[in-house]
């Protein structure tokens, strides 16, 4: 059996790379399984939910193994995988989903019922039914035939690599943000936050043929990418509201769709406020300048714990909302995690015919599995870099 | 001309039957207006959205008319009118809408962009564009063509008015309510509300083919109504919390879909909170019951200014909402007023083939337009009958 | 190990009950599978498309075990079931579908593209993929996990079994056929057919939400089951057409939605004609009779190779279609056969709380096993009866 | 009042530019009518069915003025135009619909039912209502609130007025077939026709999100700006079947939706066969190309009444398709011709923002209205060039 090693959390600001098990047939209750694969992680990306767990503001056991971006290469499949081989290189959406249950058969993958005995959501390296995550040289994929999206060709996967590793989580994840904020042929879009999610929110609200993208954030070094991508920006630290901004760029103070693409870790905006934690205004925001009939997508994580929230409604995930403006403008509103395996087909068929490019505004890095830790310091400090783990030096595309 | 008398606000609960004005072809602003009928008001109904301008908790002008549940005999036609005929026995969507912007071409009537100056919505007897109510006996009814809905034959219409008069809003609203809600073929429902909205939302939910229609309130006699039209009930005075009334009747403590029939005047419910109005009770419902992948539809009304509310939040529409709970469930949420005419003649249909019948849950009263401020009154103080006001004693079939 | 019984194929007009083997855990290829379960069969319908294999219109192997309307109760489960268990009651979707394919994982289990190496379509009793049929003692059903619909109480479920074993197939047809014609409230629709298919879609359109439902045929008595039930017929013996039937009951000549319940066998219509085989005669009754901007939903059965067609046309599945009066309505159309999974379970809670009541149209007959090949016969020569063999007479509840 | 110009009918392949009478307020039936505007002419194009009455394949009244793709500037509005100003710089819909019938109130103006008193559908230029055409210098258009697409910027607009020409019909015409197939982020794509429609719907499916949009015709010069705008191309002159040249472009020989851009004037396909007339190719075609579950959009146009058709069926609009083959593949079908005013904003909203350029695939070349019965000469000998009328010399910017 070979030897694995994996990112483990040891602790809030606290990872190491360490020695772990190589997987085996196993759920984590200990049950075997017949439908699961083991792969070979052929890259792994940090992803900013990875960050909550980082800071403290997630809790996931001490030990436990992170990351749950994963691309990786088949190396053994359960007695009932029919369809996946050895050798595929494959994606994992992040969500754990059994594709039997009421929910996976609808297509919400995102609400599995059955893969966390405590609630209908699972997910890899968060503290959501116990499965490791994907941070580590081999990882346990169960449901492999449901749930992996196969590449349909090994050299041409490894050369696009650097995109494709995104259609594990993120670039879906923004897709479904813009997607059901209802972003379509000539929308214009607000999308709050330009780390790694709202960018991603922001080409694919161009993929879906948006005329006009917006994204704001505080960051400039990642506002800066995303003009490069040749999209508008709103800049969060001047004292002009949001509305003004995009008024100033599209003629009127509001936009068709908007996406959060922040969550419960925002803060406000204007002068002295962008310093400040405030996980009320993103949402605001967007009731703000979305227009009448619009609609509102919500891949920005909320939780109802947050230990380190600032008072005691952030702490038990209680937001104040501007709800009577809200509900006045008709509003549809689309909260919680992508069902990645409803797009991932899709956009994964995008990028390989050359409709969709990320590298401009992703700006990845591809790091080693030891530096990972450092990398995770960097993301938090506001690297405008999307670092991309690759454990077993297998990306010669780096950039 | 024609004498013509209606209901007129006088300030909080102060109403009042004054002779006014015969309505000519003008539009608020004093300009003409070719597209518009006037009608000789059949049935006029007291709406929930009625009683918070009754209450104080709604602004109009002292000396506005009040009603937007209009169904009426067209006794006028202006000159670019050219489908609707003198004659023609109608129903008034209650939002006002051109059919001429963008909202309205995109069948989003209720956020039509031209006919209030202040913002895109539009209605009869508010503060929204100015436009008279109808609880009158004439009234001018613009962009006739577009807006009214025709009934084919008159002596049916008239003998099932006490149905056909609930099309104008209050049934299109309740199915606008369980429809964006998700309510489908099956669909275990919870209706917040147990008010003519409630109460015409949960026929909505039978009629869209629901298994399970579950109503909650604290008014016996309204949730009586309820239980007599075959459905389940939820009784909010009781300390069983929602989720376990609803555990009972379902074996789980959970819907496929939610209806708010209440809005910000909401009440807490248990032992002693349902006495005591909290505006954030319903939502916070909704969030803990509905399904993980459920919708929530939100006809009951909330708004960005009321003067009654009872903390500054409550003042500026502010809702504290467990946000970061709602969110995991993976939820769409459709906020807003219901486009009326985007259901009316489906609804329409459903009423003259048989396929729904509303009064044994609907409980009408007819009344003159005398008997209206005390059935004002009455409605306030909790009636479950639902008072439909007949100005020309047109009604002979009157239960 | 048991012994088994079924009704096999002997070649056209020609069927035993005969012992068959029982059932091991196989696929047709003979590979050893993980995910299957095998079931005691509790009812087991007789269906309009085994008709076309009795009549030798289909071509399926002679020694072929016939039937695709199976509930069952499990006996036995492969390695790989978890959420499926022994003694569970079950509905099987008579499509053969593996949960894991593109075309599974959108909702398209009538297009599985893995269960039948010929075609992307599987279905149990067909030669479609070489999966044997249920009517027989003891039945095996791949990926039961995916696939089977779990009753929720044994006893509630052997109850309601008359119309629950419906669930399997021919309800969920129906429906799908109003519903993918664009059936919803207030709808006027046509049915073509009053077979057990047509009054099916006939009872679906009502639970969707149907107005005024129509179904046309030319044996009498199925015509009686349909107003039986409340619903509107046309008389395809008469000399008036569809469209003049239809004006008589509605006022004008066109219907908002129609749904073809026949398929290739069907007749013209008319004082000679509707005894004549006239495949294209029920397409163009529809582009006929749909309004402008309308649907049509197809379940009813064409193929493109028919052994017993009336010329080579027919022969080869090419139908002659008022193309240019279709095309010109703006009609929206959908083919083929119910992906059942995708109802099945929203159907089964209809059932469950009452909201629809087949008996009454349905007119079901339960027989045992060795009267199922007269029955084939009966149904052949236009018994208005849907024949239920029970294998193990498990059903006390006959009427 | 000014005098007037147009492009008149005179008999088939007989057109002539003659004096016609300056625009009143009148429609066809002469009722005077409120709700219509004047236009100066700032563009008109030749489209494909332009090309059928030219050609005596549709029959219009000897005198008729054609054209029915109409850009223009208001020079003068009706009593009850509210929103429409003189000055504007609008885009004519081709479908003349009158904004307040069933279908046009659900956004169907394709066959809006007051237009027209011999069927439910209108257009300029046509025997469909009697509405003269626009290849002229003024133009009457009615219900101008409603159908009018006004352009933000007259300078703007004027700029690029060649792509925005196109907004009139054959963008979303293109546009909507490819919406109705289904396609969108990832598709695959076979559309049928490199005319004018075909190439728009090639843009439009790119703009769609389409992965690979492949383009069939046997017009070499028509596949050579395909192949320009980065397209895959299927040559209909060569023996290899569609499905054999989409599978060496996509390794399978099948894609997800079809269009089918070029109708009842269709040719057969292979050595010899393209040379003739064939009806039913296109669709019969596109049968055997799109997968199991896929979609079809239809815009290339078919009539009830062809005068000129190969043969008894092809007069009448029948068509011989392979319907038992489409049948089992549960295709998802849409006919018609589209309605504009559902896809104009969007489209012009992407234009104006950058996001589609339609002159590479285009071809456009501007003329005079002298040069148009030239124009339809060159267009039917299969030009690739879009042919478009400056009836004033307003376009500066002509490449």
């Amino acid at each position: 059996m070979a030897s694995n090693r994996g990112v483990v959390y040891k602790g809030p600001w606290n990872l190491e790379v360490n020695e772990i098990a190589y997987p085996t047939f196993q759920n984590p209750k200990g049950k075997d399984i017949h439908h699961a694969v083991i792969i070979k992680v052929v890259s792994t990306n940090i992803c900013g939910s990875d960050q909550h767990i980082f800071r403290g503001r997630f809790s996931v056991p001490v030990g436990h193994v992170l990351g749950h971006e994963i691309t990786g290469e088949v190396v053994e499949i359960g007695k009932d995988v029919e369809f996946i081989k050895v050798g595929d290189i494959v994606s994992v959406p992040f969500n754990v989903s059994c594709g039997r249950c009421r929910n996976c058969k609808n297509g919400n993958t995102d609400v599995c019922e059955t893969v966390n005995p405590d609630a209908p959501v699972g997910a890899y390296g968060f503290d959501l039914g116990g499965w490791l995550g994907g941070q580590s040289e081999y990882c346990l994929i169960p449901y492999a035939d449901f749930q992996l999206l196969k590449f349909p060709d090994r050299e041409q996967a490894l050369e696009k690599i650097l995109d494709l590793t995104l259609v594990s989580d993120i670039l879906p994840t923004g897709y479904h943000g813009a997607y059901a904020a209802g972003v379509t042929t000539g929308s214009t879009v607000y999308i709050a936050g330009a780390g790694p999610v709202g960018r991603c929110a922001a080409e694919s609200a161009k993929l879906l043929g948006a005329s006009c993208v917006i994204v704001g954030d505080m960051n400039k070094e990642r506002l800066e990418l995303v003009k490069q991508a040749g999209m508008e920006t709103v800049d969060l630290t001047l004292d002009a509201s949001v509305a003004e901004q995009i008024e100033q760029i599209l003629g009127v103070p509001e936009v068709d769709a908007g996406v959060d693409a922040v969550g419960y870790e925002a803060h406000g905006h204007g002068d002295e406020d962008y310093k400040k934690e405030n996980p009320n205004a993103v949402i605001n925001d967007l009731f703000d300048v979305v227009r009448a009939s619009g609609g509102i997508g919500i891949p920005g994580i909320y939780t109802p714990s947050d230990p380190g929230g600032r008072d005691e409604n952030a702490k038990h995930g209680k937001l104040t909302v501007d709800w009577g403006k809200g509900w006045l403008k008709s509003l549809h509103i689309q909260t919680g995690m992508a069902p990645i395996g409803r797009y991932n087909y899709q956009i994964m068929q995008a990028i390989l015919w050359g409709r969709i490019s990320m590298k401009t505004i992703m700006n990845p890095q591809v790091i080693s599995l030891d530096e990972a830790p450092q990398a995770y310091k960097d993301f938090s400090d506001g690297s405008s870099k999307k670092f991309i783990i690759d454990p077993h030096g297998m990306i010669k595309n780096r950039s």
